[in-house]
């Protein structure tokens, strides 16, 4: 190995690697563990299967696999506009078509390729605490960021991304809901927020949207500078199939095109998009599933809240959870119950960086697996008072 | 729009564009056309349907979506690893293991990683004609390009891979059997060209070796610069699935795998990962469609050559061939054969580009359809010569 002296490697560096990847520092998505069984409230997936049409759509797409898929993903372009179209008056909105829709490999693929269609040698903003995937992706295109701290609540103030704050960004990330808080802005502080930065791209990251926030969709006519990504990885129940889209006006889906077709020309494969259209179209399975997992959330809140817990109010298909004091010495109260949890078969995701790190991300699950978690908690807080 | 005055932008252009998206040149892939149904012979799919243990595997599949794949694709490394381990005695290697593989969604996507993952700020050196997506990688990453002319049978030669042709550069990519023209270097060769840049990372695109060229897999234990890649859209029939690899020794894959988690953590879904295992496995029925492909290109071929044409010395799944003069005034041969197949329901590819302006590429189809290519043909120099 042609290695400098005297110089600190990873050891798994090899002497041809890049210096813009030897610098980057990867995200790391929660476990996928293998060794168990266990109950997985670790990454916000959804307790529920797909509908029973995706199923069939895919058993239905088998045929042509030794075709390439649309590299334009035009059908399943025109269900997402289908979908949002009925949805329109309602939304504020004027109309859209499949032009104002881009389909990816999942939403952290469409967040990806949206930081060089704007942002490389730029600056953009977005929150202390948000979505750990944003400054990973940032560093890969050579993205600078600034962090606009949420307020001492967890609160995002749509003051805040105004003036002197947001002065020479080139664009803005809101997560709304934002994660690992769960909590929301409304349509209207949506609004505030593009009303001031007509001249800087916002891009709303509306990942867990449809568990009870309003979407932004409805302002795609409005304000050419909104670009609202969804993904069909939780509502839709699909993270194993890799779904991700952005919607916003014709001009800034074909700037993310381009950057697309200069990556990968079939981001989606043939299966993903027949189980996409199918989940698109069952809006009846789809109002019924999410309004479940709303009600599941509120219920054990509460619950929780009544063992101790300070939770912060959630809009998204988790909850931002901060335990009793337990009198640990260690590390945190919430280090600690994430471990006993993982020891008695509950996984849930436990952030140890500043601001959150007394604090259990907890997805919410069917009630049964709700009520296993409730069971394991009371039991490590009994064993803690012991 | 804020637009400068006096400057040639594209109506497209949304105002927020980066300056890198505005720059870079999008790769245009072949057409899937919707309009009619054609012969289809443009994009070097495969004629023959997956193996039916890719079907069964896929519905066998449908029951987990609701959670996300595997981020390290683990069972489908092994499958790969486990294919060719089987082959390292013949193939003069000493191991392989799933640490040797990295998974992508289509090689195209492991190309484009493989970019900033060693090669940004630095120069790479490949062919003047060859796969038109590297130029389209290189300048997303911001890697710069030396052409390395092919000699003028357009074939290749090691020699060309040595002394003032390479110094300075960081990397080499060398497509095996070359795209478009189908020839392919001997392993001899290929070894001759990584033992000359032992302090240079070699790429071997190995997307169509499949149909009779000897892969370099065998080299990644004795050499730490070899790169292999190769795809499943081609030789395993699944181009609809979007499923690419790349093997080489783990260090060098552990570069890809950093710039993989800094782009999309999940990149195969967990029906590809399903249908990549089993297509790994039926080695019979990957033998078998390889084997016809190759006899109906070296039939064809001679069939071609009946009628005037030059044909490349073809080790792929494709034919690059020169038309007989048809005294056409507007445009080459090619261009005029490429339009008129195109009426007659037969699509085939055709680039407009230095020193291969007069050529098609002709994917090999069943028999069946290299006869409706061959009668339409025939039938077009008929027309033109009247």
């Amino acid at each position: 190995m042609l290695r400098g002296a005297g110089v600190q490697e990873d050891d798994r560096m090899t002497r041809f690697i890049s210096e813009l990847a030897a610098g980057i520092d990867p995200y790391v998505p929660g476990e996928q563990p293998k060794d168990r069984k266990y109950v997985k409230l670790n990454t916000n997936e959804n307790p529920y299967p797909p509908s029973v049409n995706v199923t069939e759509a895919i058993k239905g797409a088998v045929d042509d696999l030794r075709l390439y898929p649309d590299p334009e993903v035009l059908a399943l372009r025109k269900a997402i506009a289908e979908y949002y179209g009925n949805r329109m008056p309602e939304l504020g909105g004027e109309g859209i078509g499949p032009e104002h829709v881009f389909v990816g490999n999942g939403s952290d693929e469409v967040l990806a390729l949206i930081m060089p269609a704007f942002f490389s040698g730029r600056t953009i903003g977005y929150a202390d605490v948000t979505y750990s995937f944003y400054p990973v992706i940032a560093g890969l295109f050579g993205v600078q960021v600034r962090h606009i701290p949420l307020r001492d609540d967890f609160s995002i103030s749509p003051e805040d991304y105004a003036g002197s704050n947001v002065e020479g960004l080139a664009g803005l990330v809101i997560c709304n809901p934002n994660a690992p808080t769960g909590m929301a802005l409304s349509l209207a502080d949506i609004e505030q927020i593009l009303s001031a930065n007509r001249d800087r791209l916002v891009v709303v990251d509306e990942a867990y949207v449809d568990f009870g926030t309003e979407t932004a969709v409805g302002l795609i006519n409005k304000y050419d500078n909104v670009l609202v990504v969804q993904t069909m990885s939780k509502s839709r129940q699909l993270a194993g199939m890799r779904i991700g889209f952005a919607i916003g006006n014709p001009e800034l889906i074909e700037a993310v095109n381009r950057v697309k077709n200069s990556f990968n020309s079939y981001p989606a494969d043939r299966l993903a998009i027949a189980a996409g259209i199918a989940a698109m179209e069952d809006t009846e399975y789809f109002d019924e599933t999410c309004g479940k997992i709303a009600d599941t959330r509120d219920r054990y809140s509460k619950e929780l809240e009544g063992l101790g817990f300070h939770i912060l109010p959630s809009k998204s298909n988790f909850l931002f959870a901060e335990p009793p004091a337990l009198g640990i010495k260690d590390g945190t109260d919430a280090a600690y119950v994430f471990k006993k949890l993982r020891e008695k078969g509950v996984l849930v995701r436990y952030f140890a960086k500043p601001r959150i790190d007394n604090r259990l991300r907890i997805t919410i699950g069917t009630d049964e697996e709700m009520d296993v978690l409730l069971a394991s908690i009371k039991e490590i807080i009994a064993e803690a008072e012991r």
